[in-house]
């Protein structure tokens, strides 16, 4: 089989392998259910999680609702209300699902039971902001901070802090029910406060770590936001159990096993890799060159493995996203050599704003883009990854895959 | 032992084994010199392979001459004339020096035999100009070339092409005598062409691939540069016959064996790491922490090294060298975690333009940086590496080695 075949497999079993509906299903099976059950889940991942929630309790589930991204909803789901909202930017359709959200958790009383499910995306699609505090204004230091360079663990830092159900509130809006929260996981390091911004989680970051993040990328801010992001957020939470049934640390161990049963020996480099894209891609291509050279301690054939979620600082024009500037910015290392070839991939099967889930690499790249007259240096000048590899059949289609556990990249050596 | 012995214990040992006497000889030996034997050495480790082939060849040297860095020759040497001049940036003691090998080099018959002893900082060590350049013309191409970013291979690409000595051309001036090249490496990869821009190999680059880089960084130049840029370089060279007896190949390996010696399983990820700096330390910092956790494929104890040479692309105003970066920003990720440290080590004992060899972090640095005042993303962006490390005894001093073979990063947890 060729090495493409190969990887093309790797792909289609690192994602099934991750979907939602099975990790849910463990969750709920080891859980012992005491009372009346509510559910709400939010987040990409929010529909697909839901369905199998309402598979698994049936006629137990008194009432949900499912917040989730435009287009991720897949159907309807028995005694469960269903809103799609703004994904990466909160929109007024997020606020009015949200509202719903706190109106069910307010309803609850002493014995209830509240399933909380929780997926990537969530700090977007699950936002009531502060008395005073509008959406434009979170928005507004959510692209400050973006456009910055500030990482999801910053971000999420600053803008919890302007809403009424981050950073634990929501759980201390439901009290004094009970709280199940089952989390898949999008943020590196599994940190339980900045998935979806923790709406059921004490916070551990505290007012002194958000002004230095705000200090630290001159963050512009109303008198407002500057009083709020003085007050402190909730350190204790007592009615609240959590679940990591996902994560990127499950992403690659299907990246393993599958490139084992493949025939390639299969080396974890990290599951926390979040340096800028294009740089992680020119080391792995290092890595990759030497792999095939035999001037590493990497015997082929061989599959070597990085994941995380990188950033790409924009400086240029163009359409591309992270997993796409990894794949090309290695392309150079390998150009030329056989039996190789390097991919990138976002789990969640949208890889910045386009409709690729990321990119995949091998030695005849970089003299198709010659071909085509791109000059791979400046296409990534213009991260317009998106673009080149297009030109020659090195973008990653999967669609919307339903799941969210950051990205992965391969290097497949045989 | 502590883990910090163990650091420089390698360190010592790694230095020590790249020493250029051993593997000057080694080439010599397998060597069958037929005539009258003469000698140019240039680079930073000249006089030292001078040295060692004096010793060698005893009375069998006819004349010899070595051209090295500043503070950098250990004495007098019998029958050489020894020089010192400009690195990084070549001057007139360059121009003089390089004179006298040519002459010698003119001097040589049918039957005499050129020892070419050649090390890194060849290339700003061994300079004669064309007719109607200046040094000045050089030297403000290579700065725009390093401000912009360029690696070596593309700064080497274009100044050797106003050279009347390199790619190639000293070797077409020592004709008809033979040339023997013994090359100590500071180049990835081990491109011949590259080495010291190649004085005695044919140059593989050609005038499109060089026009190809003075486009990419947007390179100033005059009407005369610009002619000899479109004139082609040496393709074909008879009368030489080159060895490597040194390269960061060798130095990753003398890594691994101390490594494994001390009790580390060791793993080489590369030998051609040339990413940007902090990038680099980033990724490896990923890897790192990960290996502690136990989230990836290393099972402690173990050693991780990368070797190769990163670049800067300098936006601050503070000191630091390439090394001093991958320590430092690799200290985030450990911060707080014990047995574990990174170290960063430039072979040659120069990192940057600073006195340190490079760089050392653990899991105190950043606490420690704190206590000091020193927030290390605001040290990074403003490239104080050394002012930071040097606050935190972060930095490895050796003094100028002697030897130089590019960099090596290792990551040892116990």
């Amino acid at each position: 089989m060729s090495i493409h075949n190969d990887a093309q497999k790797m792909i289609k079993t690192i994602i099934a392998d991750n979907m939602p509906r099975t990790a849910v299903e463990n969750a709920l099976a080891a859980h012992n259910f005491t009372g009346k059950i509510y559910l709400v889940a939010i987040g990409k991942a929010a529909w697909t999680m839901a369905a199998a929630a309402s598979d698994f309790l049936g006629n137990r589930l008194e009432r949900g609702i499912v917040v989730t991204k435009y287009e991720h909803s897949q159907g309807d789901l028995p005694k469960i209300d269903i809103y799609e909202a703004g994904h990466p930017v909160a929109d007024e359709a997020t606020i009015a699902a949200t509202a719903k959200c706190v109106e069910l958790a307010q309803s609850l009383g002493e014995g209830d039971e509240l399933l909380f499910l929780v997926s990537g995306g969530g700090s977007a699609l699950f936002e009531k902001p502060l008395e005073g505090i509008s959406l434009e204004d979170i928005q507004d230091a959510t692209e400050q901070l973006l456009r910055s360079g500030a990482d999801i663990v910053e971000i999420n830092m600053i803008r919890k802090r302007f809403s009424a159900v981050k950073a634990g509130r929501f759980a201390q809006i439901a009290s004094p029910a009970k709280v199940f929260a089952v989390i898949l996981s999008d943020v590196l390091g599994d940190r339980l406060d900045s998935i979806a911004s923790g709406p059921a989680v004490p916070d551990n970051s505290t007012v002194a770590d958000a002004q230095k993040v705000a200090e630290k990328y001159g963050l512009e801010l109303t008198d407002l936001q500057r009083k709020y992001l003085l007050e402190e957020t909730p350190k204790t939470i007592d009615n609240v159990k959590t679940v990591i049934t996902g994560s990127v640390v499950t992403l690659t161990a299907a990246a393993e096993k599958v490139a084992r049963e493949l025939g390639y020996a299969p080396t974890v480099l990290t599951t926390t890799m979040n340096c800028e894209a294009a740089e992680a891609g020119r080391l792995l291509g290092s890595i990759a060159a030497d792999t095939h050279g035999g001037r590493n301690s990497f015997a082929r054939p061989c599959a070597i493995i990085a994941g995380g979620e990188t950033v790409v600082n924009i400086k240029g024009k163009g359409k591309g996203g992270r997993n796409q500037e990894i794949a090309l910015s290695t392309a150079k290392s390998i150009s030329g050599l056989e039996d190789i070839l390097i991919f990138s991939l976002g789990s969640d099967g949208t890889d910045g704003p386009t409709d690729a889930a990321g990119g995949i690499v091998d030695g005849t790249t970089i003299s198709r883009l010659k071909d085509k007259g791109l000059d791979v240096d400046k296409v990534l000048g213009d991260n317009d990854s998106y673009t080149a590899l297009g030109a020659v059949e090195g973008l990653i289609i999967t669609g919307p895959t339903g799941t969210n556990v950051n990205d992965v990249t391969i290097i497949l050596c045989k």
